[in-house]
């Protein structure tokens, strides 16, 4: 990115220029210490500036020198992963403020989440010292900072590639699962933050940073409660002033607060709070980090979404009652075909026996791609329509191999979205444990690779077009969102 | 079977003592015309009693004389495949009446369905020729028959195995979704029949048919509408009071009935009135197969469900708070866990830091086996609770190999699962698109091997338990339901 772009305030957290993992000892004794993983996921992320380990012991973590303290170490520090037990944190505090460390990011738990009074203590403490110094901190009780542009990584197999989405997770799981999902998903994230406690840099320091980020086009949130909630409602209003901010809000019901604060020490508020909170910032709400990048590939792979009359095409009897129901039952509307645009369906198939021509199509893709192809040409123009949803079932099919089902199937609606000039999504549903040959998950990044929106279910992709369709009706924004 | 079981009255449908399939062609000229592969669909199954093919052309299908005509085979037919072209069909019906055929299966649309009056027309007829030669009609725009004690099968791939489930699906593509979803799932059928548009045989008949047939223990079905109201409240509560039985009710919505009454020429009817209907009945309603066999998974797999006090165990903080709400969000409740396990706990693994004791208990498979196990078997005889709900997201884990991750969560599961005293269930949860290399379905199929009841998130396994518990509430009945 140019140096021109003016970065907001807390850039710098992204891009420090030499890193410190404190917790590592000799690669000789363990290679599995945390300190030493976190130094191999950075190299295997390509980690580029200085990057130093320290811990006890002589020797070495993956071919770098082990320091004995921070204090040892020869240059400037300007960020520090840190993974020792949480008793030694108020020390090494005090190491990195003589040696100008910036900040900070505490891997260990046993703070304020616990129960006995002794780690909310510890907590404060630190932070104390910490201000002293100026040191931020990000944590404790979390997985700290994935950027792609400056090589900072957390877990393995994460993607190289920078992209416009911006992610702040409150719990470190929920955030490598949904930096896994998106991946999958063909999503890249701009920055991505697991900031536990928030006993420092809070869901609030990073949504006012996510929405001036000129990086960042899409925000995604999963927090657990907040302790600052006028704060929040007006940096989320900011933020969804200027670009779509999904939140992913858990512990919503009683079982999840017990949780919540045993594991975050969030306060996780009433249910009915935080849906006011949302509705009112215009911010989208979602269950699962699974639902929050339904609703980003919508953002990010279909055209501004400005109607909810849809147009729903697939085959099988069945599994086009059931696609329309979870349509309509999503909130999306199916306007009746045109008799028209029916009878021009009957000159390419003759008859309507084993077929609906009404809205939903049902369209046999056995009968050629030829024809298939001709069938959509025919209505996908139609102006009563603003979204195209194509869906397949292939187990579905009686007497054709596993195989040569999805390779039909992945075909037709590949080459039935290509023909679409509205916004169009695809959704294939599968059984519950669909087999252990991964068919299903090639046809998904098959048509994936197009370009297109895909779902494994009509139900998905009908509630994230829904979501997507309000937060554009809210915001009356006309801009792509690029991916 | 021992014959002195008394069978009810439709049972003969289910076991003809020879089968004719018409509308076949020599192979030599194609192998892939819908009599050929029927024909070699009944004989993978190991079809063992008499089968004729019947159609045009001279020569063999999959090593059978094809025979010209119903009328030219020597020996008896007591049931005809039917897969010609509709307007044949009448002259057929002619031809099964002068040769004693019992039962016939439709498998051909463009009847009640289409627009064209003619279809209707067509469909009467038919119906009055059988009712004159006392012949049953299964259909037209279906399946038909899936039996695996006599061998009669309709897809490929179909389990060989007798199991306690009957299934009536107006759908033929929902139903074949169904049987393989179950298969997948360790879940086998007594019995299964693809009606389509119930043009004589229909729903009622195979209610009342599964609520006598002591082969079945619970009853599943795919409905789109009837045209036999109040016949069908009765048999619903007559087969309730005997067995559970699932209901989904599909073309609930504008959209749904739209596809609906062009699919098998079903009234859907109001979502409203089925609600009632079904309610009334005490029929336990889903909105996917993939949720009707949830619910036949617990009654299966689980001991009676007799409260709803919940267990969570799992592991991630995160994960865990997600559980917990989704647990809670589907009916089930959470009690807190006493202090006195609490400590028990605290005695396994010295401190709470990075665990959640309360409930949900968070407990971290990678600090060993050994006190994974202890810490269950502190809490698994709580008198406090009726059920427990083990989950893990492998994938959460930062630092492990993804085959690891599967392995250890997966033993981690079954090790607990064998540890429960309750009515216990397991949900693994993983990406929605989670790579190709089937480590998930591995997993899966794992756990169901050991006989427990898995399911693919909590709140499928949630609204499971919640669906059953209410139906054993209801019905007052306390007997296990047997695979």
């Amino acid at each position: 990115m140019a140096e021109s772009i003016k970065r907001p305030g807390l850039d710098y957290i992204f891009h420090p220029g030499s890193t410190a993992v404190v917790g590592a000892i000799p690669d000789s004794l363990s290679r599995f210490k945390l300190g030493n993983q976190f130094v191999r996921i950075l190299l295997d992320h390509g980690y580029k500036d200085p990057l130093y380990a320290v811990g006890s012991g002589e020797g070495e973590v993956c071919g770098l020198k082990l320091y004995q303290s921070i204090g040892d170490i020869p240059g400037k520090v300007d960020y520090v992963i840190t993974a020792i037990p949480n008793q030694f944190v108020p020390k090494l505090v005090e190491d990195c403020g003589k040696k100008g460390v910036k900040v900070m990011h505490l891997f260990v738990s046993g703070f304020g989440e616990i129960e006995d009074k002794a780690g909310l203590e510890l907590q404060s403490e630190i932070l104390r010292n910490a201000r002293k110094y100026g040191i931020r901190i990000i944590g404790p009780n979390c997985m700290g900072i994935y950027c792609p542009e400056s090589n900072l990584a957390f877990g393995m197999g994460f993607s190289k590639v920078s992209g416009r989405v911006g992610y702040l997770a409150q719990s470190g799981g929920q955030c490598i699962l949904g930096i896994k999902e998106a991946n999958r998903r063909g999503i890249d994230f701009s920055k991505v933050v697991s900031y536990g406690n928030a006993s420092d840099i809070n869901e609030c320091d990073l949504i006012e940073y996510f929405t001036e980020d000129p990086g960042t086009d899409i925000i995604t949130a999963y927090i657990e409660g907040t302790n600052h909630g006028p704060r929040l409602l007006r940096a989320l209003k900011e933020a969804v002033a200027r670009k779509p901010v999904i939140v992913f809000k858990c512990a919503d019901t009683g079982g999840g607060s017990q949780a919540a604060v045993s594991h975050t020490s969030a306060i996780a508020g009433s249910s009915l709070t935080w849906d006011a909170l949302l509705r009112q910032a215009g911010a989208i709400r979602v269950y699962s980090v699974q639902e929050m990048f339904d609703v980003v590939t919508v953002l990010q792979r279909c055209p501004e979404v400005t109607g909810l009359r849809t147009l729903v095409v697939g085959h099988g009897g069945g599994s086009c009652v059931q696609a329309s129901d979870d349509c309509c039952r999503a909130g999306l509307s199916m306007p009746m075909l045109p008799p028209v645009l029916r009878q021009a369906l009957m000159k390419v198939y003759r008859t309507d026996a084993g077929n609906i021509f009404k809205n939903p199509l049902d369209i046999n893709p056995y009968w050629g791609m030829d024809k298939a192809r001709e069938a959509l040409s025919a209505v996908a123009g139609w102006q009563g329509i603003d979204l195209i949803l194509l869906h397949s079932t292939p187990e579905q099919d009686p007497f054709v191999p596993r195989d040569f089902q999805y390779k039909i199937h992945t075909e037709t609606l590949i080459e039935w979205a290509r023909l679409s000039p509205k916004p169009v999504v695809l959704a294939m549903t599968t059984n519950t444990a669909p087999g252990d040959d991964g068919l299903p998950e090639k046809s998904f990044n098959q048509m994936q690779k197009e370009g297109f929106a895909v779902f494994p279910s009509v139900g998905r992709a009908s509630t994230a077009l829904f979501r997507v369709y309000n937060y554009y009706q809210r915001s009356r924004r006309g801009t792509r969102i690029s991916a």
